[in-house]
């Protein structure tokens, strides 16, 4: 760091990298240096920063590569008129770091994290790896995504749960990442009120969707479900959650799946990252027929879609019953295990607990649609679907599906009955 | 601090006060001097501590009068063997001045605070004040009690919950009394599970509770319930709350209500609170059937309490849906007014609310009975009735009325179901 001239403008020692600063930055940095093999000759460097918040280096050099990602102090898309604290690349590292100490065959290394710039350096996930949403857009089948993704969140949700924590451990974790505090206060504002409210953020495939946005803001009993999501997100640490698990969080081959850009992480409601995955995997069903054309009618593709969810949720399930199982002697306080002294006692308590995350997590996936439909950021799933009329189609039916979703979650009982719904739809 | 030699055994100036160096200690504190009138002569120093954790000195003279508390690190009943950090009295002061500040009327005065010493300097409650579980014991009727506590509770929950605040200020909050974890686990393990399993620390009316004692640990509806309220209490932060709101931690007399003792304070579910409160009244009802002598059936007394218990819900319904109203325009992040934007949907939400609010508070003060008659600490309501057979015969009414209570809480609509059900225990 300390051959980092910093920026007057930013404090403590805070400076905004571009293709060129960066090399300079990296000779500083030691793991980046021998993550590249010790070889800076020669290195090739691309932003390719797709999202909205931050900036992304891939650096390759002729003996090995690495990404460097840096978190500025306002929101990339919108600019510094929009302050966010960088702080965010702290917690992205911490859960990095805790997520892939549970699961690291879903997310990658991290070789280095410098908090005052805000940088983190981690494995580049070189090609074929691609972000999940182009190759569901592309109509590409994933055979062991829904085996992968539950693999992840099993692994994931339950150890950082007080099924296998104790209280003092949970307690000192959950304080630590209530740091995150203004991520959180962007989820609260853009997931969970702005769809909601008129507001200069909004926006939606005009004037095909105006009666639809108008009746959402009228909808009692939308709002009344959403409210109480709300205040599940923002009061219920149940696990450290990665808080942003679309689609867009993670890169896959044929073989392989990681997750990745967990900024928005802390404790919360484990059927928000649940219900994140399973709610884009519902737009991306949607806007298959946006994308099928003489060639492919995608029907195949919808179905491996629907089968994607159906086994997501109970792969996980089972997943996550058999960490429980498996944990059962490890005694974290919501269970103790001398409480919880009988066969017949846990299996009770066992469904009671995945019955009521799954009716959370189809709230929250239902949430998750809504505003990627009517709200500040929308999906490319939808974006790509250049026929306006075509596109406003596929997301009228989303949000139709989504806003009978949120107000009858409860009613589920099974994924199959949720992949009945979305074939009623 | 200065002039307070500090003990080698506890570090960081810490030592425990008896009443001789009391008085040292008081010279070294201007603010307890001053509390004092300026008068140090003829001080009249009384320990008076007759809770679990902590020592409690009264300090008389001729020109004012104070209370010196002060927190060990270790559970004065058990002794330095059970170790509980000092910090408590912090988090103690913290929400005397939160909750004063939001209910002056019933919550005393802090004059003083030494983190150190874990020493806190308040207003002394002189007589006629008594505990309010004394005054329950000896048939006392307290004509505003419904109304103060009613008063107390709306105030502290609503205004430090997000129905008022922001959720950025709430998890700043939350995130702070995150440290008071080791009350906190104090009420896990004692609260939520010793009751439930064998423990050494259990102690019952035996041998007449024995089998009570055994059907509760073989009871898997009861389990389960508590099972969740305890994820509830772990998990939820919803609002500042007292954490210990039973009769002994009121002081009252005819005309005044005062709140003390909020060591166990932290962001948690309202119904705690409530439920502690209404949990002991209910214990309170079922002791009287014990103090009845020739001279009082105490039939009266009984319908006050049931009055009291009815009034303290509907009272505290009332005042805290009004402050939501009287609130609307802040805008707290729960329910934002621009997305509450009607009449009618602010009555939906409020009844939903209250609703859930009512059972878990029903869950909550059935918990709070059950352990205080089959786990380590009781209450005198029923230790002061010396008939042992007597006193058994009241616990298993207590018991069979929480048991109930627990498991069917949810059914409950209105105070009055609760009172019905009382009465036909």
């Amino acid at each position: 760091m300390g051959s980092i001239p910093s920026d007057d403008k930013y404090p403590l020692g805070f400076k905004a990298l571009d293709e060129n600063s960066l090399v300079e930055y990296i000779k500083s940095a030691p793991q980046i240096v021998s993550a590249l093999g010790g070889d800076l000759n020669e290195l090739s460097i691309k932003e390719v920063g797709d999202g909205n918040l931050n900036f992304v280096y891939i650096v390759v050099g002729p003996s090995g590569s690495v990404v460097v990602k840096q978190a500025l102090p306002y929101i990339r898309c919108v600019g510094e008129s929009w302050p966010l604290s960088k702080e965010r690349a702290f917690f992205e590292m911490l859960t990095l770091k805790r997520h892939g100490a549970l699961c690291p065959t879903h997310v990658p290394e991290v070789y280095y994290f410098d908090r005052a710039m805000a940088i983190i350096a981690m494995r580049y996930l070189k090609p074929p790896y691609v972000i999940l949403r182009k190759g569901l857009i592309a109509g590409i089948e994933y055979p062991l995504l829904a085996q992968h993704m539950s693999e992840y969140m099993a692994r994931t949700l339950f150890f950082t749960s007080l099924l296998y924590c104790s209280a003092k451990d949970h307690r000192n974790s959950v304080a630590k990442f209530l740091g995150n505090v203004e991520q959180c206060g962007l989820t609260e504002l853009v997931v969970f009120s702005d769809p909601y409210r008129l507001s200069s953020s909004n926006r939606w495939s005009s004037p095909y969707l105006d009666t639809d946005v108008q009746s959402i803001r009228e909808d009692i009993h939308l709002k009344l479900e959403v409210a109480q999501l709300k205040s599940l997100f923002c009061e219920r640490a149940q696990a450290l959650i990665h808080g942003d698990l679309h689609t867009g969080s993670i890169m896959v081959t044929e073989n392989s799946t990681q997750v990745i850009d967990p900024e928005f992480s802390f404790y919360g409601p484990m059927g928000f990252d649940i219900g994140a995955l399973l709610g884009n995997f519902i737009l991306a069903y949607f806007a298959q027929d946006g994308h099928a054309d003489e060639s492919n009618d995608r029907q195949v593709y919808k179905q491996w879609i629907l089968n994607t969810i159906e086994d997501t949720w109970n792969l996980f399930h089972d997943k996550f019953v058999s960490l429980w199982n498996e944990n059962n002697h490890i005694s974290g306080e919501a269970y103790p295990a001398d409480v919880f002294n009988t066969p017949q006692l846990n299996i009770l308590a066992q469904n009671k607990y995945m019955q009521d995350l799954f009716h959370d997590s189809l709230g929250f996936a239902a949430a998750k649609m809504i505003r990627r439909i009517v709200g500040i950021a929308h999906v490319e799933d939808f974006e790509s679907i250049h026929n306006v009329q075509k596109r406003a189609y596929c997301e009228q039916r989303s949000l139709q599906f989504a806003k009978m979703l949120m107000k009858t979650r409860n009613k589920f009982e099974s994924a199959t009955q949720l992949v009945s719904a979305i074939l009623q739809t």
